[in-house]
């Protein structure tokens, strides 16, 4: 039986990240049928050709719409610009493709909402690229958590801090305008919540404030302007079975460079995770000897599946891009109609939901509660 | 000229870091005079007795108002159970005696606020003891912020995690009765309080929740007995002058043994603290190369005054009772009437304020002003 | 331009990275011509032929001579044990190809040799799989030193530890015979020898004392049998320049999983490094004001080449795995003749001499130079 | 009962902890007497009145042998420089005092020789100053091991490094001199050998080498003065039972404080200890999950003795001076004939002749055996 076809609309970094994981996830997990790699939508022409050779890619195109109708294309991937996920997305469940796109779905609710009821319509998978939860140490943690190691979870916190706007003389752009969105909670806070909802389910009420370190920026065109959005975001959260959380993110966090940190306190102990030391994390469990009672530090092992597919011996450490090589068997899982882990349309729009709920919980400084 | 004549009361532990500072803080600082050790009171003749020889104290009574009718005692210890210290530390005020109560000042605000019109009514020095503002590195960050290190500070976070209450099975006491207080929210955040409003000043607004993981424990006379307060609290705060800070204590946190952490985000860089690890801090200034940008861990040394009167070389480290000695030093200083660094029954009063506010915000289900 | 044509023998592990690399390299650098996978050994037939359909290889075979001949390979890869490493290499250079082989060279000294020999007589590039030289992080370890960052090192010590025979009922096996070399020694100590010779060159002088922590393990057949190499190494070195270093390997180091850690010390400042956190380092400069001065932990950045083919963002961090690609890349820049980082036959014989050396250091009791 | 009279005879740095241990003693444990703080020499009449006040001592003289007369005077604290000790400590041995003399005993070793014949010769306590062996937590590792928590130990590393001599420009002084000793090896390299011989016993064959960063250093005078003894060490180690070990010292090493790193490797586990952080350590036990398993950080708690004495909750950190607390505690032990912890001038005389039969392994370039 033949593989996938691959469509790819968008060669950005994350368009390039899933060319890798196409190329590589039959040599990783060898249970797959090899992904046969049609077709490349860019731009413009020169640029889809260039990056079709480069990724591998058969047909090179500057037409998505072409892409999205070839018969030969099965899956498309859909990495471009925020704003271009919903029409593309659509399209191409309509043409009858199954859909990965990366997050977020889109930055208007509306829009999230009808793609989801495009995928319904459809009956064809529609999966969000949200690596950061096929991370093997992620998973343990939610077997650990599952199985009751640490107990009754009762309290989290997750933090979401990089520092790419944490200079206040870097000029106007796009991000800090409120077309961009609310800012730092739907440029990334939905990571952290991609992990919370992994983990723990939904959120049902939030109380949210906001930061704006600066209040302008120099304008590119001279002089300064006002500063739209808000760089940071901190939220007390109520999940489902009682759980307090905080969420706090920052992109003005100098020092930050990618940390996505968890604190999970359970009636039985305790699980810590960093980002930034993705290959780790640490667990406390309650009930040892007092004298020798402290946080463990666990390194990736080939036993935190499916580690072992890329590497046979622990402490070796997987990247970033291999978290995606991991998504993409969950979604070749998916669409053969197999469980998979990953999140669909239906429970990213659930995770949007709450972003604008948080926002709004800012706005009118209260409590809102999300149904 | 004569050194103060001390006069402690209560003996637990508190009393004893006390008692140590007495004794030491000559030795270690030189430039005082060598307090005298005059009269200790307890709760019965013979532990006073007792504890007045293992400390050094030359009296020892049951009887503390006899105590501060002592015309040899200067100062007053007081480090009793907290429902004591507004009558014993205003009856010393109005002895006209000097006060050095351990913190918080009373459980109820009507009986701090009537410590403090003592204290004013006195004109005696009227101190807390707050000792981790005394850490060298506590210190010196705050001198660091002063100096614009890491700029304008826009995002503060704070915890603060213990796990004395994190068994479910740990029977009832009185930690968990209403009489005790909020919990976690007066139990102890107040310490990383005193670290705000040392590096800040106060708070503004505050809005809070509140976690209770476990509703009920068991009851020594047996069957289970409701949970009357929170072990957790999680606070968003605005301080003076448009800071962000979110406060975050937990007295059930598996694993955390005296952690109170602070985050501190800037213009210019950032500071990490961790009282786990009391003899180190971590900076990161912006505007380095990119290639060598990280956050630095810096270990107390001699430059970090006072740590050089403990120890001439850098990286030795000062333990927990060390910080009482540098704030008996500081209280000398305030009763010579020089300047000093620490925190008065003025500014206890207002930790005790925002403690209350932040109650109030809790079971209001709203932001609350603190005029 | 067709790419390189590409045979690989064996399909362990070390097989699968070298696959994966080749499927990656031109996706993730887009600079180089994509390699055609060609040709592909097993044991047998039908490993074969599944491993060539999982790694993406056109053609399969039991006969390793066969694939030597195919004239569509221009590149073989040695992947297969130790001991057919010069056998096949030696055949694969004779035949006109050039070789990427996993390290080490050769059990035997005289083998290794012959293994160059070879390599000149060819004129091919012979290249090892030393792949922890091509992180970036050690690359940029590289740069700082050459850039006089911490002046002129004086003081190395290196330490590669792994717990995989640290258990005394493992039973014996092959690693323990003295077939198999001298245990950690050769086993591997050529990781930290790889690296110090990348960052300081060859080492003059070897003292060597070796631990052997179990005598005997259990024997398969029943009893026990006698170790017959040693666990671990700890060796006094001399490196060119008059670096003064310390060696130590141990494959019997409980809780150690891949650690590699490096302490290099100079007149102006000092960098650290640990294996086991890959996508980091600690960097001490002097100079700088006492009350700041520490190790900064810096993690992993773009501007540390090549990361940014990888990912466009700090923090995220590269796996294992992404380190073959680099190092393929690498081999690639050599067949052209371009300059190049890695390390050819001509210097991983003369790692390997050191090696030799200092087991012979050891058995002498004696300081051991190497010319 | 009285308690000890105490003379205490130099008042730098060591002076100044000894006499806050002497004053803390008491009031930290309790069930001592208190000593009386008798008699305090220094240099010249001024300084030592001086002292005597800040300390606490009631009489002051520049004749330190009238100190040791003085009948009040039951121990004499020897913290003087090393050049002083023999002679002074012999002098209070042979007019009947116990003595507590700081590390080492003395520059040669045949000083060091008569020191204990005086202490033999005398019958009284005979005491070293080797504080970190104090530490609960170093003590707590050594209860481990004894306990068989991580097995059979059968390899060690101690690293003991700082950067006071890191600094090419730092002028010549006496620490650079032959008259000094050999530099790191008796400077610092005592303290790692009073823990591994506290923890494992004696060392019985050794080989050196010796790192000289910097050939000459600016002479106060004008000009450069030839450097005459090495600022780091190392040293391959036998020690009792067979034991692997490798100390590495080093006075020149840039970014290390207060450094005394232990990796001790057994048959069932690891543990690994940092002075920088010395409030915990790390523990590994083999034969756990896999998936849980890793290195365990334990923060000092009051189970682990005498912290209890200081502080009743886990994790708020001792300090470097109250270690020698606990060594006077211990000292009074020995004087009171009871069991004690601590090093005696019998074990300290052997420290040194490591200490000399290291530098000969080095001048001979061999092993050296020690009897």
């Amino acid at each position: 039986m033949a593989g996938l076809g691959i469509g790819l609309i968008g060669t950005g970094y994350m368009g390039k990240c899933h060319a890798l994981a196409w190329n590589a996830v039959k040599t990783v997990f060898g249970d797959v049928e090899r992904p046969r790699l049609v077709h490349l939508a860019e731009a413009d022409q020169g640029l889809a050709e260039s990056r079709a050779s480069e990724f591998g890619f058969a047909k090179a195109t500057a037409d998505w719409r072409g892409l999205i109708a070839d018969p030969e294309v099965d899956v498309v991937s859909v990495t471009t610009p925020n704003q271009f996920h919903a029409e593309m997305a659509i399209a191409a469940l309509e043409a009858g493709k199954h859909v990965w796109c990366e997050k977020p779905m889109a930055p208007a609710y509306e829009e999230a909402e009808r793609m989801l009821a495009a995928a319904r319509a459809a009956g064809r998978v529609a999966f969000m690229g949200y690596n950061y939860i096929q991370n093997p140490v992620i998973r343990h943690i939610k077997t650990l958590i599952g199985e009751g190691a640490i107990g009754k979870v009762n309290h989290v916190r997750a933090e979401m801090d990089e520092d790419f706007m944490a200079d206040p003389d870097v000029p106007f752009y796009w991000k800090s305008a409120l077309s961009a969105g609310y800012g730092a909670l739907d440029d990334f806070a939905v990571h952290p919540l991609s992990l919370l909802w992994s983990l723990f389910g939904h959120a049902e009420a939030v109380i949210t404030d906001m930061v704006k370190p600066y209040a302008d920026r120099p304008a590119k065109e001279g002089g300064r302007r006002t500063v739209e959005n808000h760089d940071g975001a901190n939220v007390l959260m109520r999940l489902q079975g009682g759980i307090s959380a905080v969420l706090m993110a920052n992109r003005a966090a100098w020092g930050r460079k990618g940390r996505i940190a968890l604190q999970i306190y359970g009636s039985k102990g305790s699980i810590l995770y960093d980002q930034e030391r993705m290959n780790e994390f640490q667990l406390y469990r309650a009930g040892g000897s007092l004298t020798e009672a402290g946080f463990t530090t666990v390194l990736t092992a080939p036993a935190h599946e499916p580690y072992n597919r890329f590497i046979p011996a622990p402490g070796h450490g997987l990247g970033f891009n291999d978290l995606k090589i991991i998504e993409c068997r969950e979604l070749i899982r998916a669409i053969a109609g197999e469980p998979f882990s990953g999140i669909t349309f239906e429970d990213g729009l659930r995770i949007e939901k709450t972003v604008h709920a948080m926002a709004r919980a800012f706005h009118e400084k209260r409590w809102v509660e999300i149904d």
